[in-house]
């Protein structure tokens, strides 16, 4: 019982800090992301496809969150795109003070894009609000149909999913249909992506969601 | 600060309950594995595979750790053997008194393998003691070959490694020498085998394994 109550208040305080940001990249019009997903699911290798379409438009800055080492943030540096690593030194998720504190560290009045990848987990980053403006769930097909249902919170949170490695999908077992009915059936609104980093399906598409998304939030400047 | 004080009282409290169940454990001659991962990874799918083998051979019991529903542990009841769900409602880990409780539900004077399959997560169930002989990380080579580095904690802790998914290695990009030379800089003891569920390979040297280390365990009953 103390426990939970202890987890209460570290979840208040972090709802706090996150409406604080939230005020700031809405009054800064900084489009933002929470990108989600388990170890693997490739969200490092999406945002390297859609980074070479969305940075000669927009000013894009990635906060790269991590257990500990800096190898994703130097693979979007090769990208020329500015990251901001934060590591947890083994916290499995970001709270918002990590974002605010990051943030500090950013030139916020130039920028209209900003993508905060979180730590590779599929459980404990859904409970932590950031002041992101909506959270996107990686998922790829080699992990499995069930995976929606097994773990409801991330996609239950999630305006958006991005169902990645769809050029393996015939070496997988994986049920395209029991997903749909299962993603749909935990959120009737959550959008979906078929997407292939090899083969860049469905990379336009997202990247012409975002461009929608940015604009929308006050557009480049 | 008082977030981490509280974070070392019930990790204190869990390794109090943890070596209890150990004692009991080793009383019992049961060897028992804490089965580890990221969603995905295929922990269930290799179950699937090894108790086909020794079932026949052996008295195994699984305790199935899932945050929300069965499905793992219908799974495996269809394969005749005896399963434990715990349902840790959200939860990202399981916890040595829930194993505790699930093993006075479980006739363990019978028992000679007990398998505690956790909730898909590589980072948070790392942490927690259940009492186990030794804890095994499940890996697919779809999850990319730079996890050992990212997640160390998982890898320092577990005695061996599954490589899975062997059979679809060719349609990603991973580099199993880089893997090899990170897992072994982590963890100079750890026992890797790579293994396919659908081709089956490697997958006899695992219940060999398996079966030496039920034997110096105490053996069959």
């Amino acid at each position: 019982m103390k426990q939970i109550l202890i987890q209460k208040n570290i979840l208040k305080n972090n709802d706090e800090i996150a409406k604080a940001n939230r005020e700031i990249l809405k009054e800064k019009e900084i489009f933002t992301i929470n990108l989600l997903g388990s170890p693997g699911s490739g969200k490092t290798s999406i945002l390297e496809c859609i980074i070479k379409y969305l940075n000669s438009k927009h000013r894009l800055t990635v906060i790269e969150g991590d257990l500990y080492t800096t190898r994703d943030a130097e693979r979007l540096e090769k990208h020329q795109v500015e990251v901001v690593q934060i590591n947890t030194g083994g916290a499995c998720h970001l709270d918002a003070a990590m974002v605010e504190k990051a943030t500090q560290n950013i030139d916020i009045d130039k920028l209209d894009f900003l993508v905060i990848e979180n730590v590779g987990n599929l459980v404990c980053p859904a409970a932590y609000d950031l002041g992101e403006d909506m959270k996107i769930t990686v998922m790829s097909v080699t992990e499995g149909h069930d995976k929606p249902l097994k773990y409801p919170s991330m996609f239950q949170r999630s305006s958006v999913v991005i169902l990645n490695k769809m050029d393996i999908i015939e070496y997988t077992n994986f049920d395209i249909d029991e997903f749909y009915k299962d993603v749909k059936s935990l959120n009737k609104d959550i959008k979906v992506f078929e997407v292939s980093c090899i083969t860049e399906e469905g990379i336009m598409e997202l990247c012409n969601y975002f461009d929608s998304q940015i604009a929308s939030k006050g557009g480049s400047k």
